[in-house]
């Protein structure tokens, strides 16, 4: 692990030399777990990654949080106690190392930054993230087995959820934490997402459980997941409650596989991201059902849940071999009900692998 | 509710004229649930409130979120779908209003605020986040009571694990499942934090439970907490597992009490904050333990876990009726122990009352 996390140091410091940039700053976030190996937590508190192009990185932390942080091997520890003020401490790093250009991860609060922009008027600040997603976008051997890993807990959970669990009659809300138990008896760091949306609530892409009682009929839209060791899993089905009423709904489910299947299909290094979302959107179209998929198609998945590549309209880069994406279109009618099926792929030399391994055929639940 | 909100609206607008701010960003966070009554979910799709100092608000969300928001009171609706470009949609927004200082919240992140920077080259741009704190600070009844619910789930869980729970011989992953369970059944939305360090991980004060397993005479950090309807309960005990064998820690426990009951004494309306934090310092160094005492003794509790006002030196504003504040005094000695004791405290007229019921005494649970 050591070797890896000092070969991306190395491949970042790369990347700021030939876009100008003469130190990156990197908060909590899923860059800084990349770079350092270590979750940080997001907080009022200041912890920040300092990269300069040359020379010993600085890792700037609040006291209390820095005994998780004593293994740090880049360079100084530098801790700061309540009552400090962080920002100067880290304004005063940047300006002995004399940045000039200065890059800051996407997930960096504005209630850092404005107050840094302040007191290093003149320097130039830049986004940092599209550089260290560039290193991120495709998965090391070691990073692949960890997705495996995720993703094969959340498996196990639905196939439990399947065997033993109950729609028809219960809450939302108490599918969700059955669910969400199964997901930590199989071994999930945590439960990142939990989302059970019934009926209606089903055409709300993201919909919160709540107390909504599911009926008999209903289509529920489950899309569950969450990280093992900082890695992503992320899967939706979307099974019927007792017993399957509206044909315009197991229409719309057909259409709905077949895009993702047809996208799945199209998948292989060279094709542009764009063009798997415009495939599965087509399939869609000629079922009439375009207007009511309103949103992208799938995105990377790695230490965040979402991360690039996307597969969106617009996004011209080209798949490659080691890239993990979802799959996962919907179809979503206001009032009515929704459909989601999504799968996790990767993508190899020859094509792609599926790694999610749930099954798709329509399913009625209890 | 709707009319709490409209009030909060004034009231921020009037703060945005006398800071001659001419639009404020917010993104999601707690301020945006205290303006808007809903919670937005964080992620790489923009949502953002726009608040201009007169006129009609602009709620900008993506389209697959944009269910959520279908009761939006305060003005306008504006969805985009991904493939958009959503920070163009914001600067053209801000471009009509004509807003010159535009206001940011804390917690909007630099990926989305640096190229609104670039396409709005000359605007200047501040924090928001503590004009809306200074909202936020005080509770109104209603607030109040949903803090009173949620430290009540917190107390009933613990009484719970007191009477149930197991200590030794369990890892502390194993003890905060349980833990998590009884503040999920207790009814809070969600658990935010479940701190368990025993033994020498205790001298961690934000340590993550692991797989350590619990030995007969540990002291063991315990902070658990989460939101009820969005509002937080915080709360932190240190039992021993089994029997207590350190003469040590029990002195350094009772330390600890007695500067958590010195600082509570002290608390009452015109009080700076930074007195409060030095009392308890104070009652510390008298019993040698100044320098392990490595945080600031506590924050305000409300929409978020840690917010204004802060229980810290350098902060001279006084205590006001209606702030809720934790008392968190803490002990660490590397490589043997912690302890902390953390109480929630609402500031009134007349002094203060403890929200937090559980008891204080040193207790060794099985």
């Amino acid at each position: 692990m050591q070797n890896e996390l000092a070969h991306r140091l190395a491949r970042l410091r790369t990347a700021l030399g030939s876009h100008q940039i003469d130190a990156a700053l990197v908060g909590p976030s899923a860059d800084f777990r990349y770079l350092t190996g270590h979750p940080a937590s997001e907080s009022e508190r200041l912890t920040v990654l300092v990269v300069p192009r040359e020379g010993e990185c600085t890792l700037l932390v609040p006291e209390l949080e820095s005994p998780k942080f004593t293994d740090f091997p880049f360079g100084r520890l530098d801790r700061w106690r309540d009552g400090d003020d962080p920002i100067d401490l880290l304004a005063r790093r940047l300006l002995d190392l004399d940045a000039r250009t200065i890059g800051v991860n996407d997930e960096f609060r504005a209630g850092f930054l404005l107050p840094l922009q302040e007191r290093l008027t003149g320097r130039r600040f830049a986004r940092i993230s599209p550089l260290i997603q560039e290193l991120r976008i495709v998965k090391s051997p070691a990073e692949l087995s960890l997705l495996r890993e995720a993703i094969a807990r959340v498996d196990a959970a639905w196939a439990r959820f399947c065997a033993e669990g109950r729609l028809v009659g219960r809450t939302e809300r108490q599918v969700a934490r059955q669910l969400s138990e199964f997901l930590l008896e199989e071994g999930l760091d945590e439960v990142a997402f939990c989302i059970v949306a019934s009926g209606p609530n089903a055409a709300s892409p993201h919909h919160e459980p709540g107390d909504r009682i599911i009926q008999d009929g209903d289509p529920v839209v489950i899309d569950i997941g969450g990280p093992y060791q900082g890695y992503y899993a992320d899967m939706t089905r979307t099974p019927v409650a007792g017993t399957i009423r509206d044909p315009d709904f197991a229409v719309a489910y057909e259409a709905v596989l077949e895009a993702q299947q047809a996208a799945f299909a199209a998948m292989r290094p060279g094709v542009p991201c764009e063009e798997i979302d415009r495939i599965a959107r087509d399939v869609l179209a000629t079922h009439g059902l375009a207007e009511a998929f309103t949103h992208r198609l799938g995105h990377g998945l790695g230490l965040s849940v979402h991360e690039p590549p996307y597969l969106v309209r617009g996004n011209r880069a080209p798949l490659r071999p080691g890239m993990v994406v979802t799959d996962e279109p919907g179809v979503y009618l206001a009032g009515r009900w929704g459909v989601r099926i999504e799968d996790v792929v990767v993508i190899t030399e020859e094509g792609t692998e599926r790694l999610t391994r749930s099954p798709h055929d329509l399913l009625a639940l209890p």
